[in-house]
């Protein structure tokens, strides 16, 4: 047990969360070391919401309440960490919820559609296609979900499919908290935060945010100077650390 | 497979390397997941050696030569990544090999040397006592090895097992990617490389180093200078890659 006072506790709470999803099935062990790689990340940023990651988080409710049939992808990083947070969002903004598997198997689609489920995730369901412009199993995904969509939110995503998704023409939503990865520097928006604390912001952002406000959003939207926003906001934390 | 002339060919490798070790029981999920935030700072430190690191790893070679029955301590991750280049070190500093696991088992303990044997390191073997200042299983250490040693690689150590050390009054050199962690802020020298490209440089510097020079780094060694000079990398390469 993680002492509730510990001051790295969310991010030990999430650490065991994987290595538990690992064991059960969850999560892949690639996927344990991509979170690692998430982690250090985010203790350069301080483990907080940045200004900037804040401003991300309510361009991508925007994007999401103006979306037609938006679309939360979950792989199972997503899936082991949020699936609360997951359920609320996609009350919040009406998107459906699609499972997408980088490493996909039968096993591992039922065991995370069983999980989100328990969670009280409307998961859909149905026969995935070769829809995206990539080869094998990695072009899956449903006609009338990811494939019908004009957003899609996609945390925690590969580089190729974040690439494919924005060549179809589709607003990609990605939470990467390395803003010098492929996926950060190919999204539509890119927020450079934690999942667990983006979520529930964008979630909030949904609820509250009037139309007006999200015209203008969209309107400014700059995802290179969100970038740039993050990338300054580690490096300060770096000279911080050195004083 | 990974093609060799993949840019980040070496990483990928070690990745695959640290997942197969998961699967075959040399190496925790929470192993892989710790090699993913060293990948992370790897990243930022352009995955070469910066010239501090250099002069850190010629500075480790002066105090394994000089040490008394110096002890080269191996985990999961060092055994699944490094066991030739532990092999070659051990032959050229003249240093024992003890295997000391953060997650132990006897499951473990045989199959990782099992491992390093298969590989032509000669491993001490006999049995562990509780010797060092913690509590549990953490404590143990072998009496003519990491006990007697008052010299320790500690090659991707955890915190405490670095300060426990230190507090016996031994010199505790680690490596370790992450300039700002406890393990690298505690140690005597710290390392700031990856492991397969440092213990190459060690095990050289250790053949070819006049007792002279070793004199001269042990006398001139400044680990804050060092942590410094890893960090300033960083944010350089934070700085480029905003251009």
């Amino acid at each position: 047990m993680i002492p509730k006072d510990h001051p790295r506790y969310r991010s030990l709470v999430a650490r065991e969360r994987i290595a538990d999803a690992v064991r059960s099935g969850i999560v892949v062990v690639e996927g344990a070391s991509a979170h690692g790689r998430g982690e250090a990340f985010d203790y350069l940023l301080g483990e907080e919401t940045s200004a900037s990651a804040k401003r991300a988080e309510k361009t991508a409710a925007a994007f999401l309440m103006a979306g037609f049939r938006p679309v939360i992808s979950v792989n199972g990083n997503t899936a082991a960490l949020a699936a609360d947070e997951i359920r609320d969002l996609a009350e919040a903004s009406g998107a459906a919820v699609e499972i997408n598997l980088f490493h996909r198997s039968e096993d591992r689609m039922e065991a995370i559609t069983a999980h989100l489920k328990a969670k009280g995730v409307s998961v859909l369901e149905g026969t995935a296609e070769r829809l995206l412009p990539l080869s094998h199993d990695r072009a899956l995904c449903m006609r009338d979900g990811i494939y019908a969509a004009n957003v899609v939110l996609v945390p925690l995503e590969d580089g190729d499919r974040c690439e494919a998704l924005v060549s179809m023409g589709k607003t990609v939503i990605t939470i990467d908290l390395n803003p010098l990865s492929r996926t950060a520097q190919t999204a539509t928006l890119t927020i450079v935060d934690e999942l667990t604390r983006a979520l529930p912001n964008i979630t909030r952002a949904c609820r509250e945010m009037s139309p007006d406000t999200g015209e203008q959003l969209i309107a400014d939207h700059d995802n290179t100077r969100l970038l740039y926003a993050a990338l300054h906001t580690m490096q300060e934390n770096l000279t911080n650390a050195m004083d």
